[in-house]
């Protein structure tokens, strides 16, 4: 993706021209002045919009992918990382802004395939990119960081909304996510607005670093998750990363980062099975799975084994800036 | 703003602690979830707004600021660096996302100034900060990016909406922000405001990369604009600059960039002495200069000096990637 051949570099190209060409490439994912890109701001109508979603997500070179990943897939990973979040609210999506941080000796012809899985993404989910900025970083670095709008049609499914009772569900299968997923993966957007408008979710978020570190953050205080461990709904890939490791395809399932699943609560009255054969009628391709329930806290353990009901040994998904 | 010590670098606090302490640096500036960090989105009341803005831009430690600015300026700079386009457009300020990209050796204390100057900064203008993203870059680099929303109460005035015999104006004074003005500068959020609610604003930018490149994106096709460089506004510096230098003070004032004034023009039938005796008693410290007149285009050149009415031989400003 960098090049020691100033020709090809997106340095030769200049600033100016560059822009220019990010529109092209864009193609109609960049709307005209004042709706995109081209003037101080972006001019939004949100005269239907009574309640935006603003959220950001960034893909780094050597970080978020690497050079077994296409550019296009690295493009395409940025808006669907983004998504992902809105998704997580139960959210539809609405304008975005790139911000692209480059090496002078990037390759031009690496960028524009980086953009054009940004523009396959984008179009696929209806997402505008109504401006940006470029800025440079030491060789061999590459950055871009999207800043996604969304907004509700429902009320938003917060991830503090959960009581004892509810129980915990997840959708897709989990685990072994570095094989494919993490770039491959599809924001669980329909999926995130069928259950905002049920009624019947009352905690949201998607699993970016693990069940073993997000969950944490769908527990009220004074609750406990009671996860049974064997419902864990295992990928092909957690158990190929089992083989790998030598870990369990279920602790992989539990702490493997990206795997861009809703984890969800829903509330303790809810009438499951009926819940859960809408959901299969609706999403026949997506499993849905009931992994655990919330329990009043009554020791000091935040994540139980519903069969042993012993404490779970994995308490931490994956941290950014310290390494594991 | 980069240490040896590991003790006192980000990298020793670990992500969930900085974020955090991020938090509690920004204060008040910082909403509660849902409608600040804390969710996978967060969510903004927009029942009140029709038209929103949408703008980004960003700070890199060696590009837009160096050692020999605090911290805190630095932070101050970022916020400013956005409100300006906001005021660009007759905007009023809203919520931001905040990026950062540091290098696992970023001082603690360096950051938690930089997070200052935002806050001081957030707090006067009054923008939420409601989310946003940490990333890594190798040592001793640091980049911060905002996305910033914004509103408009009146007509949003655009860069396009000039005609042949409208007027040019320019708001402050220019040329030498090298010295101070580049992170001194105060975004015209009042003046942009004003002047989009007169009626009598027809295009309008704010001034980044200098003059001699901005003013072409206000000039229409079919115009040239016939400056009169004997009135252009000099600052003390712009005469330090040209001492420095050896160029004259007019062409720094004409090519320098970061200069944050609202370059803009008047409707043709504009009663100008009215309308400049109105500013100068809406805003008595900020000095609004006619600087010369769109006129039709006779020639190829589109910057013609208004007395000699020859071609000016300026017509570049700042051009970031390309060195100049």
């Amino acid at each position: 993706m960098f090049t020691d051949q100033p020709a090809d570099s997106i340095y030769a190209l200049g600033e100016v021209k560059l822009i220019h060409a990010i529109g092209e490439w864009l193609g109609d994912v960049s709307p005209p002045s004042p709706t995109g890109m081209g003037d101080d701001c972006a001019l939004i109508d949100t005269s239907q919009v009574d309640r935006q979603l603003l959220t950001t997500d960034s893909v780094s070179y050597g970080r978020h992918f690497d050079d077994t990943v296409t550019a296009r897939a690295a493009g395409e990973k940025l808006i669907k990382r983004n998504l992902s979040d809105i998704a997580a609210m139960g959210g539809y999506p609405g304008p975005a802004l790139l911000n692209l941080l480059c090496a002078p000796n990037l390759r031009v012809d690496w960028l524009q395939e980086f953009i054009l899985g940004i523009r396959q993404s984008c179009t696929r989910y209806q997402v505008p990119i109504v401006g940006g900025d470029i800025g440079t970083l030491p060789e061999g670095q590459f950055t871009a960081s999207l800043s996604q709008t969304g907004y509700m049609r429902s009320q938003a499914i917060l991830r503090s909304g959960a009581q004892a009772g509810d129980t915990l569900y997840v959708t897709g299968t989990l685990g072994g996510s570095i094989y494919h997923k993490h770039y491959s993966f599809e924001p669980r957007l329909a999926e995130g607005q069928w259950l905002a408008q049920s009624g019947q979710c009352t905690a949201m978020m998607d699993i970016t670093d693990g069940i073993a570190k997000d969950l944490n953050a769908l527990i009220p205080a004074n609750c406990a998750a009671h996860i049974k461990l064997p419902a864990l709904p295992l990928s092909p890939d957690a158990h190929r990363r089992a083989s790998a490791t030598g870990r369990s395809a279920i602790e992989h399932a539990f702490c493997d980062g990206e795997d861009y699943e809703l984890l969800l609560c829903l509330r303790a009255n809810c009438k499951t099975a009926e819940f859960e054969a809408s959901w299969q009628q609706r999403f026949p391709e997506t499993p849905l799975t009931r992994i655990g329930r919330l329990e009043t806290l009554t020791g000091e353990a935040r994540y139980i084994d519903a069969d042993s009901k012993e404490a779970l040994p994995w308490v931490k998904g994956f941290e950014h800036l310290t390494e594991q």
